[in-house]
């Protein structure tokens, strides 16, 4: 039965907000501004990620429950990627006329699950009624000592590269709804569930930043091409991936464990004098080496025209690569491929 | 022209985010997360709110760079009534395929220039392909000194009640584009230019704050009658308003002035003994005595029926009242009927 607006907004407050006080949330919902507190000597961590639907999400294809996990995995998955912990989340949630209140109490126990499970405050946000579908925007808090955050832009000539969990899940479930098999038939299969209730690894980057393990590390949301090759570019390094060493999942094929979006895995790079400490597992998930960071080569100047003669070499992004070695074939260039699937357009920051 | 998808996106990142490393944003955009450093013993303020076409804006109403101007108004505004200073903004922007990118670059010019004005750094966010129309979620990091947030919770009894600023111009102006006048012609008036381009009083809140005159504060976005209801609330108070007193606008009627939303004006209360150290001006703007903070009266319980005679008296949230007194017709209840126009639900946190 839907309810009427009003009664929708002050259902979603007194269930989904939590105004208790911490030593961290001073002030949670019931204020202009949340007010809140940074352990000492911590550095503040902000990530914002959408979740709309017909772009990230289809209500027919993903229960409530698994909306409201995603959508807060979204953002647990950046702190993750820094080395990070979460504090508190905020949420911008505009609902259609009409929704019904079952949809609402599913969305909240899923996010609120996750949410606990990770520490995680609900401190404030924003409602309002959806002009089209249901559209939420999460922004997660976090926080890491001083100088410690593990950037994107710290990978070095000689580092291994790792990557968490085994990879293409997420893709091959989808692409079994896109083909048409029914949504509950594919949400049922064990083997699908990491699509529809991703683990962020906070564990696992918490754990390589307190071991001061990891370089550079950034988290699989576009692919593993596409953001290796971030990361490559913010570190102006080029990479070699061995193709056998890329874990890939059960049910997945080799290409969508490079190219699939939406994995919620880590890829970290380490000193090549690390390799003895990095543990085979961490909280549960394997650590798979897959390659080295290597130095990137110089782009050739096209031959100069007479008349252009004096420009100045041009450096293209492009001359932070990545390879992928194939015992028998060789090397061969891994494009970022990123498969963006609903997600049209990409992050500002992801 | 529209432009394709991912050139749109790149635009914005290109000429919308801010990539310097200052003393305060460690790291913008290019990573997982930003990295922010709070200055010494302050802590950290959030807001967050939502901007969507056809809840809070129309798109034939109003022109690009008012939008990205009234996106941002809205964050810095939760952020001046706390007294905090705000550090940096992340904006979550959904455009629908084949937006103009004069749209784009005049909501950027908008957005743009009210963040220098306020120091505020763009530093991360989303983007993505809109399902319907412009989408906008703003966040606003700020801080203040530990301790020093001014709260909606701080007013006592026998404090004195002000509003910065003059009263009803939103809603006057939105009434005339409702009423179908030309968006342009309205637009062109110059008492009108408040509703399009509200000016966040960020300096009038670090005022009060540095100068400890403000027990509690609460900004102007569903109306005065509603928002002061809020402050009342949170201190468990009530409030007698003066009705001479209310400041309204030029333009503007008495019940525009008390009802009216979206006004990016303050309200405040202080101790009586500060009275005189209240300039009648900050920053520019009148600041206006309007009436007193009292004692909440219980509520009478009910009649006891004989069957419901053990019946704890239950104490109504309604016991915190607002009075509007006429110095002919003596006090009238001033109920909260801010008008929220466009918005529809209403905020978790405003």
């Amino acid at each position: 039965m839907p309810l009427p607006e009003k009664q929708l907004i002050a259902r979603i407050r007194r269930t989904l907000m939590d105004n208790r006080r911490t030593t961290t949330v001073l002030k949670g919902i019931g204020d202009d501004c949340a007010v809140l507190r940074l352990p000492a000597s911590h550095e503040a961590l902000v990530t914002t990620d959408f979740s709309l639907e017909g772009i990230h999400f289809r209500r027919e294809w993903h229960p409530a429950e698994v909306v409201g996990h995603r959508c807060l995995a979204r953002g647990l998955s950046d702190i993750a990627a820094m080395g990070g912990e979460p504090i508190a989340a905020f949420l911008s949630l505009a609902l259609p006329a009409g929704l019904d209140q079952r949809w609402i109490d599913a969305f909240i126990k899923g996010f609120n699950r996750l949410a606990k499970k990770h520490g995680v405050q609900l401190a404030g946000g924003d409602t309002a009624q959806s002009p089209a579908g249901v559209l939420a925007d999460i922004m997660v808090l976090g926080s890491v000592p001083r100088a410690n955050a593990i950037l994107r832009s710290g990978a070095r000539v000689g580092d291994d590269i790792y990557v968490t969990g085994k990879l293409g899940i997420g893709i091959a479930a989808l692409d079994r709804l896109f083909a048409g098999e029914d949504a509950r038939t594919v949400l049922r299969d064990k083997s699908a569930r990491k699509h529809f209730y991703p683990e962020p690894r906070v564990t696992i980057g918490k754990y390589l930043r307190e071991h001061r393990l990891a370089s550079a590390m950034i988290d699989i949301s576009d692919g593993l091409s596409t953001d290796l090759a971030h990361l490559c570019e913010e570190s102006a390094v080029s990479a070699w991936v061995a193709e056998e060493a890329i874990p890939v999942a059960p049910g997945a094929t080799l290409p969508q464990a490079l190219h699939g979006g939406d994995e919620y895995e880590l890829i970290f790079t380490a000193p090549a004098s690390k390799h003895k400490k990095i543990p085979n597992t961490i909280a549960g998930a394997p650590i798979t080496w897959i390659g080295t960071v290597t130095k990137s080569e110089p782009v050739s100047p096209a031959r100069p025209k007479p008349s252009a003669r004096s420009a100045a070499p041009r450096l293209s992004a492009n001359n932070h690569r990545v390879w992928l070695v194939n015992n028998e074939r060789g090397r061969s260039e891994l494009k970022p491929q990123g498969w963006e699937h609903f997600r049209s357009g990409g992050s500002i920051a992801d």
